[in-house]
């Protein structure tokens, strides 16, 4: 079934452990599309773009069977920049530069081919971007899907609660599920955010995995344990793709079926972290994502006698 | 088949953010032997306590079938004590008071009705007292396993590094497993260590669960998502005992029994954490426990179809 994602696309400088990038293509639209098309077609992309955006990251785009004609580029105007810094141990970082640029009024407008979408993903902006997005479909997607993060939890918590009540899934990492909730237990702020809205809540922990909580019940996947986290940068935006995008794929938004999503989401997020930014999800082969699958099988695996 | 667990029997006073406790019975062969009883029989203690050790927690022990001849008693003598706080978050604590006590001068004696005990479980004492009860066992156990921690690896290294080249499994922590390696990545750290000795590494994540590394495979098994954690002391033990007793009660050291031994242990360790200090596992049924890795069943399962 039809993919809708409105997000950031963006140039990224990153800098890790392992090395240091000049400006990459980023931004959470980026990584959840690629990540998607190795799923479901048709992939469609709303998001932003200033004229400095290279023609050759847009055949990216089309390669993997992206419709791009979503993607506005503004004469005049420069591309969202983000440059961050990663700690020794990977697992936090700093803002080094932010350059809104495009981002800054950015008012998503949605090709009336794309307004029929069945899955929608709302990539990380700001939640009343989000709500417009929702409004402006023709009819309600089978399933809408929302990221966000602590910014706006921390400025516009109203907009946050209000787009909450229109979704069915957010995705949050541990941190921001306890500031929206209040709860330090994760099952306690999965609860709570459920009762704001959304019946699925999936709270991703990094190299812990992540869990999902669907109504009453609740499901673990596992992170692939991996010898070298090269730049986790887009890990959570690649997991939110492979996720949604083997939904679409299946068009089933039954519990089971979003375990299968939650696996394949994983898989694809082991594979985002071993290069710098998307590289890796260029050139990957359903065999690869297979056999990394099979990986979180064996992984996981065990039978009580 | 016979399972003999050498460590301490202490006394513990806690304090969490849920209340705090007078003197209560710890001590990591404690959290062993009695979540090791609802697994395996003979299920042999030696520690040593001093002449203010209550009838009534020996009591304890023999309700739940435990071996106690090797529970040496010293007259004129105090109990191993030690009391912490945890700080708010449950995952970390600091130490207020330790009391070695009798543990000062521990010399542990086999009984020899012991000797031939044929799986070992060494809790975490020096690694010199360690060495010194795999060499007063009559025949070299089925399987030796060794909990440590990061006292022993600031104090004692070469002492561990020569214990680590006797045994089968070591259970650390994550912190404690890059500490010994000197690698940041799990699977790197649990690489070096089993070039160490140990065929099997066990790496505890406490809420994040814990991983087995058996040769070159790897099992994960998830920790139960609870809504409170009223007071973690011992989990890590309990799960240890948890493993073992399983592994023991069906004389199987395979990697696949190895795996549902995570499971059992994991869930062992889901009720420890249920009330202060060991007294969930003072009265546990069957039903309850198999109910408990029934959840773990549902948490984890899923199908690639």
């Amino acid at each position: 079934m039809s993919l809708l994602t409105v997000g950031s696309v963006a140039f990224d400088a990153l800098e890790t452990p392992f090395g240091k990038t000049d400006k990459i293509i980023g931004g959470s639209a980026t990584y959840i599309t690629l990540s998607a098309s190795y799923f479901t077609k048709p992939n469609n992309l709303v998001a932003v773009v200033g004229d400095d955006f290279p023609q050759s990251m847009i055949d990216i785009f089309h390669e993997h069977g992206v419709d791009t004609q979503g993607l506005e580029i503004r004469n005049g105007e420069k591309t969202f920049f983000w440059s961050g810094k990663y700690h020794n141990d990977m697992n936090t970082r700093d803002t080094v530069e932010v350059q809104l640029n495009v981002m800054e009024h950015f008012d998503p407008v949605i090709p009336e081919a794309h307004r029929h979408s069945e899955f929608l993903m709302l990539g990380n902006t700001s939640p009343a971007i989000q709500k417009k997005v929702i409004e402006r479909m023709a009819v309600r997607p089978k399933l809408i899907m929302l990221d966000t993060m602590n910014l706006w939890i921390d400025i516009a918590l109203d907009d946050l609660r209000e787009v909450l009540t229109m979704v069915d899934v957010i995705t949050v990492n541990d941190e921001e599920a306890r500031q929206l909730s209040g709860q330090y237990s994760l099952v306690k702020a999965a609860a709570a955010i459920q009762a704001m809205g959304p019946e699925t809540v999936i709270i991703k922990k990094g190299e812990h995995g992540a869990l999902l909580f669907h109504g009453p019940s609740i499901f673990f996947a596992p992170a692939l344990p991996l010898e070298d986290v090269f730049d986790p940068t887009g890990a959570g935006d690649t997991f939110a793709g492979g996720f949604i995008g083997y939904l679409a794929s299946t068009g089933d938004v039954s519990f089971n079926n979003m375990k299968r999503g939650l696996i394949y989401g994983s898989a694809m997020a082991s594979f985002c972290v071993e290069k710098f930014g998307a590289e890796r999800l260029f050139n990957l082969s359903t065999d690869e994502i297979n056999e990394r699958v099979a990986k979180f099988v064996k992984l996981s695996a065990f039978e009580i006698v």
